[in-house]
């Protein structure tokens, strides 16, 4: 036979990965074989009626046509599926020698702008004022002068600049750092706050029919990049917030959360320019060598799947 | 913990799986801890990288924005990952006891004309003229009287009417015709052609890039449908079709393949009214009883893939 053995039931994942054993680049038929293999698989398992069929049809349509210029839906399916994240963590093992990374999300829309150590980003005056300090060194603990620390937060009410587009001033909450010949960086901001992803969608639909909220728990989004070193995109989440434990994109790792404790201290509120009482939070982030090699996978999880608490 | 484990490369699909487990539908429930589970473990298998996960995204939204009113690309999407068909066997399982299903596919838009035995539905006269008889009968072999019997086929140009709005004679190919006493039908039409499905598309370009073609193998649709039986949607195959071991959207079963003989007899011509020599197939279609049960999923194959042929 020339072609594909005809399609059954049985063997329906055989046939059509078969179908896709012309393709020239190996690593194109390597992902399709591969997902070929575990969509038929999902099908099988969960017994897919026609209806359900067109309702997922029809779900993956109105995701694809909510996309435009400033809205990619399925990136936010992509998100909430824990996709992204599981994308993320493989592309950037750290072996636990290094900090780890986190999702970039859809608001690095624009440049930070390049400012002083110890300036203030939060331009509205809005929030609670807080100092955010931190060193960044090499994997033997060598301090890395000169590093950029790029730093992008949500305001008081949950809205980046971008989504906010007209209200002055503009670039508000986002700064371009560089580390001093220490390793250390310091600017003054504002506590973050949770704020829901975009639940007016296909996929705010979905997470109303399973139950799930659109929040995500309060952060300040670090980009680190230093000569001769991987750059890491990661948060710094603050400690105790109402969803640092159902983080809707699923972004928060044990690493990325920090206290965001009162300092009571007129001299050193003072001294930072900042109003008594303030908060702050320290973080500290360390990048591996550029020559060293990518990690390997972890072992795989396998069934059954964990009840929640089962791993606590 | 009061929400969900903390995400980790090792345990990513049971911490989203978990996030499912507050949804009110059980079967929802199933199905989205089912899909994390094979989404999750096929982004493992292939270690997908940041830029092809990128590339997905794009792929996915170009799909959605290329359906409309007259255009459904993620159900060419499903038909060419062998989804459809998987769906529709699943659903329609005969045990070998009945005429198997296939893909009803997008052409069946506008509802046949009534016609009686023996019309001829090609009504523009082009193209090579085929008589087509069959028998529909029950379980027990009971020819089923009064059943319909609703046709469709593309023309000499691979085309069905519908793709070309506008050229007349309209519903041309089309017709529904009621089996007589003895549960025979025969009509007279032309021999089906092979055709590409719309290639110009998302889907169209994975076809180009996997090496695989967008042709499917000629055919003619059936929906067969009695009082008190299942209905039957399927297709009978033209044997030795260059594309009857290749159809684009694995809707080829051995069950459904026949022979189009030429016969050249004019009195025999001259009775059926059609030009001498002509072409004919025989199709005869079994139903299931309504209140037998459905079957049970056939066991699934498992690795390895096999080699085109292996099978053979």
């Amino acid at each position: 036979m020339n072609g594909q053995e005809l399609f059954s039931e049985e063997r329906s994942a055989a046939v059509v990965a078969a179908s896709f054993q012309g393709t020239r680049d190996e690593r194109l038929r390597q992902v399709m074989t591969s997902l070929v293999r575990h969509v038929h698989a999902f099908v099988k398992d969960v017994e897919l009626t026609e209806a359900e069929w067109g309702k997922a049809i029809a779900f993956l349509t109105a995701t694809g046509q909510q996309c435009d210029g400033v809205r990619q839906e399925f990136i936010l399916l992509s998100d909430i599926l824990g996709v992204s994240m599981l994308v993320e963590t493989m592309n950037h093992r750290t072996g636990g020698t290094s900090t780890e990374s986190t999702v970039l999300g859809p608001f690095h829309m624009v440049e930070s702008p390049p400012r002083e150590l110890g300036a203030n980003i939060a331009l509205d005056g809005k929030g609670a004022p807080c100092l955010i300090t931190g060193q960044v060194s090499g994997p033997d603990g060598e301090p890395l002068a000169g590093a950029q620390v790029d730093v992008w937060q949500a305001n008081e009410d949950g809205f980046y600049d971008v989504q906010q587009p007209g209200i002055q001033p503009e670039r508000n909450l986002r700064g371009l750092f560089t580390t001093d010949a220490g390793g250390g960086f310091w600017f003054r901001s504002i506590v973050p706050r949770y704020y829901p992803i975009p639940a007016d969608g296909p996929v705010g639909e979905l997470l109303a029919a399973t139950g799930r909220h659109p929040y995500r728990p309060a952060h300040v989004h670090f980009i680190v990049t230093a000569a001769g070193y991987r750059p890491v995109t990661t948060h710094v989440f603050v400690a105790g917030d109402p969803y640092i434990d159902s983080d809707a994109v699923f972004g928060v790792k044990d690493s990325l959360i920090r206290e965001f404790p009162v300092v009571d201290a007129p001299a050193r509120a003072a001294e930072v320019g900042l109003p008594n009482p303030f908060r702050t939070v320290h973080f500290d982030v360390t990048l591996l060598r550029e020559e060293q090699a990518p990690l390997a996978a972890q072992p795989a999880e396998v069934q059954p799947i964990p009840v929640p608490g089962a791993l606590a």
